[in-house]
């Protein structure tokens, strides 16, 4: 039985665990899942840690919503810069799903980009644990999560 | 009997550790709070280390006021990233109150949101230790500490 | 027999790794190769690490192709800051080929530099295994993968 | 007897190691210090760790004076995560006092704040080892080492 | 019976390995050199480490020639900060010899620069080694590698 952990915060304004719970449910079954709410992205890397090192966590979905103001993308730097360093004293994946409201138009677009960023995430969090070699079938393919996809490019 | 850290500087202008003992304290008991001053904000990480290690704090509270020059922003951005190290490597929490000078319009302002700043988050590390299923309840709700919540985006 | 690690992304637009592959065969034998894709850069450094831990790899590359906007820009510098830590906790070269999407004028163009890189790079990580001295007939002979060599400067 | 480490660089326009010296002995006894030059600010950090672990220092002053340029900063800032580094890694406190050169108008106020900034926080560094309760005394007071204090804002 | 170890690339336009290793043997015996030539300065920190722990090297230069290009000011930056991070980890000196294509006119100068500044700093590395008195006795001097001295500015 694997454990996912979910650390998201009171700063986002979208409820992104409740997509990443239910789009994680209904894809399957077999492992659990731990929820840890923090005030804001730069405490999302402890909580993370602690979820992988006290609850035995297999794999984290970290969720924040980052400001438009040049403060917020130092925050997000900061935050970002702590969860690869998680992930490297623990040897785990971090899936980091940071939404900023600048990439929005407005409020509508922000609310589906967080609902949709997140909920495909979920996805790549399931092939990790459970089926690395679709994300290789998809290697190169410009994928993106929550806007359309890029594609690929050709010689 | 949980123990509070808090680590604040000579260099900020306003007494925002006085402002996290009131409200911690006219939030109830089972706590010891523990205080250490530096000079600036740069000196900050070292002083949450040694009050987690030295003191056994259970969380600490980082209060700071960085200058609104670019250099500022760049000493803010150094603690941040240590006030993050440190987190890790002890698996505890520091909220981090930084109030920079130019989030204000005057002085006046300067003064009441490190105040209120500082008091919001206090509830926050109350909650961190004693309910975290409070900030559940509140994940996702654009929840901000000084100036007023953004509140929450809908689909 | 060595193992080489190769870490690539759904992100990028083009399958660098397939590259990658292609010319380490051509060069030659006595390797085997590991193969990891992840969703984006960001999830390369701890991707590497288990490659190298787990796996036992005696060399990485690390394939990626970070976007030409700001946020894309922070993300390369954040993934590359993970990549050098895992080298100095394990001693291991991971030798980074990214792409940028902004230093190509099109497609076409992205496509091909993607290829020719990767490839030179390929290049680069046998003679690190292999022949170090071929790497130290070439200092300072202003090499670039991808576009072509700068070339020496002289007194 | 406590020991207090300096750390200075032969890049600095002013003897700021001498006026920590004088400030320091004019202030009282009890300590000795130990002095370790280095080239640059970028040469400071281990050498700050090299005088606390192998010199036994219970303190440093790490002094420099960035010049005015994009890369001088860029430089200062890597020295600076590095002096936080070093604490966090031996719980020890390092003062940190850059003078960077665009702070001056003139050569003449130059070696005026160089001197005024590494006094001031040479008393930082008496009351961190032997008085900090005279530090919390002075919280929130906006103080400042070289140019005149700030003062505190009032609600 | 010391040894001094160099680290250099094939993206730098300059040989400055052999510039080092000319000086350091100009100026005297009692040591030997290791050399390392990796593709580019983000993979000198973990070739310094290694020639560090596996060829007990006393000393490190680490040279390189980063491009002008934004791009490549982030990547020296990461070079920078995993050089610093590696002095931490080891106790050991690294002298950072970057030479930035845009600090000199044309490649006669860029040639001359990386010729000059790596003889100098070959000083400070033997200073550094065997008579630290000598960078003590020049502290606050203002001096350059490389273009002219600074020189001390008076009170």
């Amino acid at each position: 039985m694997k454990k996912i952990g979910i650390v998201d915060t009171t700063f986002a304004r979208f409820d992104m665990a409740r997509s990443a719970i239910e789009e994680l449910q209904a894809q399957g079954t077999g492992f659990t899942i731990e929820r840890y709410t923090v005030p804001g992205i730069k405490d999302l890397p402890v909580a993370a840690k602690k979820l992988i090192e006290e609850k035995k966590c297999d794999i984290i979905m970290a969720l924040g919503m980052p400001g438009g103001a040049a403060i917020d993308k130092q925050c997000s730097h900061e935050a970002s810069m702590g969860l690869i360093t998680v992930q490297l004293l623990t040897n785990t994946h971090i899936i980091e799903v940071f939404v900023h409201e600048d990439e929005a138009h407005d409020d509508t677009e922000l609310a589906w980009l967080a609902n949709q960023r997140t909920r495909e995430h979920a996805h790549n969090v399931l092939h990790l644990l459970y089926n690395p070699r679709h994300l290789t079938k998809n290697a190169g393919m410009g994928l993106r999560q929550g806007f359309k996809d890029m594609g690929p490019v050709k010689k």
